[in-house]
């Protein structure tokens, strides 16, 4: 029996695109890494190697360039849709377009005291992400945020888990709490303003990590969760990645010092991985 | 309204591995990395902080050393299933465990034109991964490969695409096709001998990469997924993914040279991405 | 003839070290990677395999723990003389220890407008680096940062090179400058405040960074290298490293479009590398 | 008083290209990464943005393509010093080129157990490295590798290492060795054949790693030099740099069990680094 094609998609990834948009007063500065991928009606590209419905991914890059330009837009979300929208419509035999962005952060130089209007610093690994999926009949808009390293230095406990065979782990009741975090949340319906929205979002996160009196990761990544419902109405849904980057105290006693709390060893290997999915009740 | 914890999971990943086995005549290595994933009964350690229900990471990180000790265990697979076996029936509120392994390729080292019996040496970045996922009802085996990276530098062209506005790829008769192969599939029982299964499929993909008159990698990527499911009567299902490491011809006419397709510049982005998924029909 | 060892040196790399000072009203915190090595007669080892002249590279490591849990420290280049002096005066045999130490950026949390005592939030990929060298004669103290990403939107001309027969490059009066800054330098006298002559050196070169009428990337290297001279009389030279991060301006004309300096691709190989060394005059 | 610019160098690095050779019977492929320095009077460009002296280091990345075209090369050495010679006969006021360059191995592929004539896989992280440096007086070739993981399960011991406060490792018999070995030796005149020098270099550590009864690190990378010159006239030193890939026997008993040197945890961080020069005595 002859093999089914049950699943196919293609595109381009890792667009990078610097816009500068050059205003009397100040520059304005995004960078953005974008990846696309199609569905439709290919499968005679796979099985026959006819491409006369197939959009090179060259020409995808090409049309990011090109809208880029032509739209100004703000949030990267209103990019992703322009994108996704554009394929569609220019294409019928495309049932699906996935646009997934990332954007780099840059700020503002800050000199004498003063914003640099044409000068800008990269701060952070933190990374905003989006993704936009447009079919004919639905959209669905996903707003994030990536690679977020916070951490506390205290309020982090973790005891009364299970004790088996193979269990060595002493309860905690003061430990190191440091995570990478990674949040992306669905929209029931576009906010007012893409940047606001995403801004609260994050800010409700950090806020309750920083003040939770954590009696695990999962139960601080709930509360984080719950905050970040609360603080826009426009989400229905949030999923949050937190892996442990676990601190591991030193045992000081053997050279004749008690560690208190003071030093340990960060550790990138093995961690633990907590995940969780909230949705307004 | 309150927030519902729609999805949970945890568990810990990149928990690392080396297994050395001492026989008389020679040691065998293997070396892994593994990654546990925990669902089930949890909600109470989200919502309130209650561990009582809780395997700590670490314990799990414990589990893996000690089974892994305990049972003689030849291909991943085996190991994933012993791991996974072991939380489901140790804990009657787990649902499901997933494990992830990856396997880290040694060789022996030729020495005077022998294999030496215990010195190695790491070949390739290729890796040999298995997803074992186990419920109270259901198992689910997924095996794989990462990473292989292969090139052919003629029978491959890529023309007869969509001209739209945006289009400047020219028609390309032999251009260079190189990939970085990633590939699992999902048996429908377990095969007589997983080395041997593995072994065949992944040399049924690269015969076709090799010998196939490519006219996009969309074609090859079809005709790579039929062979191996020809090659193995175990398999239902096989998904590839192929991501276009472009090799762009460089212009050297403005130097008075004609580039007779021979020099060429690498590029790691953008990149194509194309992928499917084949069933046995 | 027999070989002869005319170089060795060992120790200790990428020791993590995570240290809270835990103070009645807030929490501080350093997270650092400190690299140990040693010079000395070490000879036998090498030739004989007689370690009995070896400081093993694990005590290194808790002697890195040990240290920074005793003497308290602020800046990284006083916890590197404390290690260095610690391997000189303790062992006859070793003639000369450099202890390199990198530290990662953490940066209170800001919640409610107020800094948060015990709560922190990486900031960049920028590292704060320090080199201590110490022989029985010598103290050599560098210290730099590395991984500074900055760029500038306009300010920023390459012209009047020189043109030859492989030259395709077109002169620009108004491109984007960015670059990933690296810069070291060499203290004469201990400063009366390592932090503070770190600051004053780091921003002097921002500023310059920021207001250049740059000519080339070797233009301004010069002219920030000046001015961090002239604003830490401790330090008598300076290396500046500047790999120039490429942004290509798209041809939107192919489609149509004037693209006036909005819509640029950055690269990240190839990349120009200029480098440059100064030194009070 | 002004600063002085005691050192300046600037070039292009990361220049990548693939040079496919298309023979009747088969295709050979080469793919490197190559980097260029240039040293000379270019202190007008540093002071005061005259660039007139300055080849513009996207030239340089045109030159590489074109001298890689124009001239047939086997060893990448040979290619350094086409660069090398390029620029320095081009340019009077360069007084010196740096060409670092690197090779990506690629492997035919075996298909019906014979190699196939054009197509390839990639076997390996281990690159074949090269530095040719030329001045108006001198030649300076040094050859290596780079990235090649090797590990043996015996005939490797530690003991007999400095007892001191901190010291907590204890004597090993029968430990794991594992290195990721670089190493690169300088040519004192061209060999008849750079490859089959090269080959036979590599050849005598490997030999010597597999079969050395191991005391230290140091001990086995003194004997792996001293086998390199041994194997090939032409090198008048070697310098080899070999971490320690430690491989931590875990603690079973806690589980009741005995690790017979069998389960170990790889760690890359923190890792101990030996480095040792070789010179023919």
């Amino acid at each position: 029996m002859p093999a089914v094609l049950t699943h196919n998609a293609y595109g381009k990834s890792q667009v990078r695109l610097t816009k500068v948009s050059r205003h009397a007063d100040r520059h304005d500065l995004k960078e953005l890494s974008i990846a696309i991928q199609l569905e439709g009606d290919f499968v005679a590209s796979y099985t026959s190697g006819d491409n006369s419905r197939i959009v090179a991914t060259d020409t995808m890059k090409n049309t990011v360039y090109a809208l880029a330009k032509k739209h100004p837009f703000s949030a990267i979300e209103e990019l992703g849709e322009l994108l996704a929208r554009h394929f569609l419509e220019s294409y019928g035999h495309v049932s699906a377009v996935t646009v997934d962005l990332m954007e780099q952060p840059w700020q503002r130089m800050v000199v004498d005291g003063k914003e640099h209007p044409s000068c800008f610093i990269r701060r952070g690994d933190e990374k905003r992400t989006a993704t936009v999926m447009l079919t004919r009949k639905e959209k669905h808009v996903e707003s994030g945020l990536d690679n977020l390293l916070i951490l506390k230095t205290t309020d982090s406990a973790f005891s009364g888990f299970i004790q088996d065979p193979y269990t060595t782990l002493r309860d905690a009741d003061d430990r190191i709490f440091a995570t990478v975090l990674s949040a992306n949340w669905l929209y029931s319906a576009p906010p007012a303003d893409w940047d606001q929205a995403h801004g609260q979002i994050r800010q409700a996160m950090l806020q309750v990590f920083a003040g939770h009196k954590s009696l695990s990761v999962q139960h601080t990544l709930h509360a984080m969760g719950s905050a970040a419902l609360d603080a826009c109405s426009a989400i229905e849904a949030i999923t949050l990645r937190m892996p442990n980057k676990h601190h591991l105290l030193v045992n000081l006693q053997l050279f004749g010092m008690q560690n208190n709390n003071e030093i340990f060893v960060p550790t990138d290997e093995p961690y633990g991985l907590i995940v969780g999915t909230l949705r307004r009740g």
